[in-house]
């Protein structure tokens, strides 16, 4: 799955054969993200919001240095690979299955709010109804690499609130799935409830199984073959074909890549030693900025030349931070209401999966260029929004603090 | 510059919007070449070819799964650069500069003979003068990341007779610029010598300078910078500014721009600590894959059809190496007749640089499409022969050991 539209014709776009100018590319992408991100920390915003930014102002809206294109979008699919999957090696899965009811429940009304309140907007509006609906499924999608990056670096991964927000965005990723294969069944006019019923099942079982049995398979197999090996880096070698083959197998179970990436990971957290985390940490910190930028690269500021738009676009905006931090924050509401707000705001980032469906949309002609333009607006803005947001709602947690769960537990 | 051709319609080209199935192509080229790679070294070769050998399996000239396109050869270019790097990283300028004069000799020698060779041979089999300075050209460039990457995995980096290696192949990327610039002036008609002395000033500059004062500008430079930082890897972020930053001069000084990389590696030879030699090595486990089988992948197996075309690729293959061999060993014999072969060995592959000099006369129209497989046959099968040969030819000496140079100097 991709994110990213058609290449665009830019500087970075041209070389000859078609082919890119890598170092360029890389110097650009890299370098800005990297500044802007040193820049946010200063203003004691957190470093993703600066390179998100940076996509924005070197991208299409604003400098137009850089654009889109098959090979950004290859870097970006591959950083985000190895957000989650570096995020999973930090991870237990028993410690997501314990939040699995919270999570369930976070996750259900945090898909029911948002999607509700896009559709009543968007036909308050007077949008068709086709349109309303990918306008809704297109706010039901929480960005799941967002809120697991700002997590990782602040080193609040350990924490209660934390493990939900992940199980929950696992979940909601394959909510998500669902609502938008009922939405463009709807689209198409027509729903077949047998494929949908399959399609769940594939994605809950392909979740299920890999949480459940991956880390008590891969801390037997993974030694074994590892000793089998003579070349190179042969542990990591192994997680990456791990890594790899679980992306796949998420994609061809309807889930996304990265919920596979997210599950080798955490498949590996009871076996992958020192040196693979840094192997990885090495390909994932060179390429996260390309996940980041990416994301701003999409922002278009021509919504905002028409005053309708610009209302309807902060109407969205507005409704879908609520829908999330009330739907999700009522979901772990018996976490207390700390831990709530904490939960909410996670949730909030749309990122690159409101991105894909709004494409999928516009790109089938459901949606119209300014509502697609709208909704861009609402993915990147919560995406810009959320961390902050997030990280002020965790001040005062000890970064390195255990989750209370694990301790009562025992 | 790219190595590899426009994109062919392939299993990985698939895909909505012309996207790539990111997973799918990382598990098949990632997953054959170590493959490939484990099966190579139980036969007691080194492991790179079986990495080559994967990219002409699973190639067009094979099994068809893949083909070169914009994102491989991103991937490629990507992981070159960083075997480069890390290869500099464990070199000192100073050491190069020691062997500066024979390293000289070697490369000279080592680009004489193979053109001469080839000018010969394709005059004789009746080629036009012009074909016949082109596959010359072809012949002549030494390529510096398979020669790298295999005594950086045999442990060798620290013999003398490997430190002469390395820096006849910068010379060799600087004259075989040079070669191809004259070559292509042949071809439009008329040779400007003060752009080519222009051209010649600026290459031999930038390689200059940067051994020259590489190391010591950034002993002073990169604690400041790094100090500043407050986001992520910091050390790491800096010294990937600097790789990409020093390839793309290069590029800009029309050398390659992995020899840029190495210079970013060597230039951070003495600053560099452990922990960024492990995140770059994260990329480049990860990339330098593509970059072996994508030479893999360019191979042709077409040629063979015709008996006159085979055995042209015979002559020119035997010539491609002996000159070599005989050319570079003359310049280093005065080491002794086993580091003057493991010299002439050692520059042997042709790689990746030969296939560029290839596809740019076949592009202008000066090298027939029989002609043009026999120099493609000619640089992947030197780059799959040498390797077992200078493994051979190192037999003995320790892999730690320092070299005699460094202690004799003391």
């Amino acid at each position: 799955m991709t994110w990213l539209p058609e290449p665009i014709p830019a500087l970075l776009a041209a070389g000859p054969g078609g082919s890119q100018n890598v170092p360029l590319a890389m110097l650009v992408v890299f370098g800005s993200a990297r500044l802007l991100a040193e820049i946010c920390e200063r203003l004691k915003q957190p470093a993703l919001v600066g390179e998100i930014l940076a996509g924005a102002i070197i991208g299409p809206s604003v400098l137009g240095w850089i654009a889109p294109n098959q090979v950004l979008t290859a870097f970006s699919e591959l950083g985000v690979m190895f957000l989650l999957f570096r995020v999973g090696l930090e991870v237990k899965s028993s410690e997501l299955m314990r939040v699995g009811p919270t999570a369930m429940l976070v996750a259900m009304l945090g898909v029911v709010a948002p999607f509700a309140a896009g559709i009543l907007i968007m036909r308050a509006w007077g949008a068709p109804s086709v349109e309303a609906f990918f306008t809704g499924a297109a706010m039901v999608a929480t960005s799941i690499g967002i809120t697991a990056e700002l997590l990782k670096t602040q080193g609040l991964l350990a924490h209660r609130a934390s493990r939900i927000i992940l199980a929950a965005a696992v979940i909601d990723d394959v909510l998500g799935l669902l609502v938008l294969a009922v939405v463009s069944s709807l689209a198409k006019g027509s729903v077949n409830f047998l494929e949908l019923a399959i399609a769940a099942g594939l994605a809950i079982g392909f979740t299920l199984i890999l949480a459940k049995w991956g880390s008590r398979t891969m801390v037997r197999v993974v030694p074994r073959v590892e000793k089998q090996l003579r070349v190179g880096e042969k542990q990591f070698n192994v997680a990456m074909v791990l890594l790899f083959a679980l992306s796949l197998l998420a994609m061809r179970a309807g889930v996304a890549a990265i919920v596979g990436a997210f599950m080798a990971g955490m498949a590996l957290s009871d076996t992958a030693n020192e040196h693979v985390h840094d192997l990885a940490t090495g390909v994932a910190e060179l390429l996260v900025p390309f996940f980041l930028a990416g994301i701003g690269m999409q922002m278009d500021l021509t919504v905002f030349a028409n005053p309708e738009t610009l209302i309807l676009s902060g109407v969205i905006l507005l409704a879908a931070v609520l829908s999330k931090l009330v739907g999700c924050g009522l979901g772990a509401i018996n976490l207390g209401w700390r831990n709530s707000l904490r939960v909410g705001f996670g949730m909030v980032p749309r990122g690159e999966v409101g991105l894909v469906v709004a494409q999928l949309g516009f790109g089938i002609g459901v949606i119209s260029k300014s509502v697609y333009g709208v909704v861009v607006f609402m993915a990147v803005a919560t995406t810009i929004l959320a961390p902050p947001l997030l990280r002020l709602s965790f001040r005062g947690a000890s970064a390195a603090a255990p989750a209370p769960a694990a301790q009562s537990n025992r």
